[in-house]
């Protein structure tokens, strides 16, 4: 089964020992690697009656590595555990590898290795290396009073498409799509980087709940401006009004779009919108100058409501 | 939780970043890193009933350095998803994160990241990250006729813990012990690879079925001498005796010791045993020039019995 997964697949220069051994071996051209891991579980981070085994391939690989991008980094190769029941088809595991290739090779990164072992449901557990090729990576903790707040990336798809599947709405197929395969700004975060941004994260919880990450990181305030996030709202009028839910909550308070916000000192690069602006201090988020009164963020399918 | 679970860390010099943003940062002073991963699920590689989290934690970071050693290399940074139910005790987690951090001190290392999600049981999934310090990884595929077959740490006793436990026979605790806590022999990968080791792999699966894959990526014959295995025989004798077992099924055949197991082109360095010897091909393993009868390895508790 393993040699199924494995085998044909090319991978990057920067893998210099692919699997089959007892651990890969990755280049790391400047002395140092990003790493971050973030674990998928069936139920609460997909459900297989809404997404193939390829998108969710697809989305593991995709918000681990939005958390290279959001360092200012460049992933250069995965690792991937993978824990399922003895009855599952080998056709769906290899469509899953398949799908974390697909997401890779966009990246120009690598699957160097894994794990296969068995489990009650679906388990993946994905670990990504990253390249931050000379330059320091970006924190959470360097935003300054002054600075101007921008994103890369659309903000409220995801959120958009959860509630699209969960009332069964036909039709908006794009943002439900995004819900089961979000799309990253892959290589804004070393564009950011390289612009002399101040911090800089990705959008996993919510915008509001991430930048109050990067607030009490940075022990700012910041001050989020809705003209700026009128085309991510204009995005999703037509869908909320189907659900009868406000866009701005989606738009505020959505995640797992995995958009890159970072604070830029001056000016803003290519590829990000001006969206807000760093104040001094109590730490917090404010929306036009006012509390924002919706929920923060997003915390997988945890409603209570039954999965499966 | 996560703030309890990192706080109070002291990392090593080569974690440039720790926990806490969106990724970490590694030293990789060679340009490169070995990294690999390997997924604990409950019940099937640990039980709750047997385990402290402590062991647990323990024995998830044991098992992937080994995979790090068994290149020649020393791990570095490990990095850790874990899954468990919403009521799970904090302070089973905290006890968990002290083991991993336990173990990860013997060797020097440290738990620079992590993701905390919810699950239905435990699952652990650690990624490891090792320095070759400027070493060739130490492959399976090396191993040439004529060269001698030695191992370093011990074999069979987890598969004797493993049964004592089952059978809940009593004394013997040093080997339920480490069934439990496996004891790689840290250090020795490195060694072995400054000795000129041609291949290398650690026992996770059993002594016949590991040698079987460095035989099949050498494709070479592996002749085992079972007078090289006497003192580990020895040490099971009274407890098999007690079970009704062979203590060769223990030694050939046990999994999960993480003992390294090398070949060498002359000489056998300080702590490690000669116990066989490198033939011509086809790919197999023989003991004391004949075909193994016993089961070649373990596959976790894959018996089908109940747990839990």
């Amino acid at each position: 089964m393993i040699d199924r997964l494995v085998s044909g697949r090319r991978q990057p220069t920067t893998t210099e020992l692919g699997p089959g051994d007892d651990a890969a071996v990755v280049r790391c051209a400047d002395g140092r690697t990003a790493v971050s891991t973030d674990m998928l579980v069936e139920g609460r981070h997909f459900r297989l009656d809404w997404s193939t085994p390829h998108d969710v391939g697809r989305k593991a690989i995709a918000q681990n590595a939005a958390d290279i991008e959001a360092m200012g980094a460049r992933p250069t190769a995965f690792v991937v555990a993978f824990g399922a029941p003895a009855h599952t088809p080998a056709a769906d595991a290899a469509e899953l590898a398949d799908g974390m290739w697909a997401e890779a090779g966009r990246l120009g990164a690598g699957v160097v290795g894994g794990d296969l072992v068995q489990a009650d449901s679906w388990v993946v557990s994905v670990t990504v290396l990253g390249d931050l090729a000379g330059r320091a990576p970006v924190l959470r903790s360097g935003a300054r009073p002054g600075a101007t707040l921008a994103v890369s990336g659309d903000l409220g798809r995801s959120a958009a498409g959860f509630r699209l599947l969960w009332d069964r709405m036909a039709g908006f197929d794009e943002l439900r799509r995004r819900h089961l395969v979000p799309e990253p700004p892959y290589g804004q975060g070393a564009v950011a980087a390289d612009t002399g941004a101040q911090a800089m994260t990705d959008v996993s919880d919510g915008l509001i709940a991430d930048l109050g990450h990067l607030a009490v990181a940075s022990q700012v305030g910041i001050d989020v401006f809705t003209e700026g996030l009128v085309s991510d709202h204009l995005a999703l009028v037509a869908a909320a009004a189907a659900v009868g839910e406000d866009p701005w909550s989606w738009v505020l308070g959505g995640g797992e779009d995995h958009a890159l916000v970072a604070v830029f000192p001056a000016a803003v690069p290519d590829g990000w919108r001006v969206i807000g602006r760093v104040v001094d201090g109590p730490a917090r988020v404010l929306v036009d100058g006012a509390s924002w009164g919706g929920a923060p963020g997003w915390q997988s399918y945890d409603s209570g409501a039954p999965l499966r």
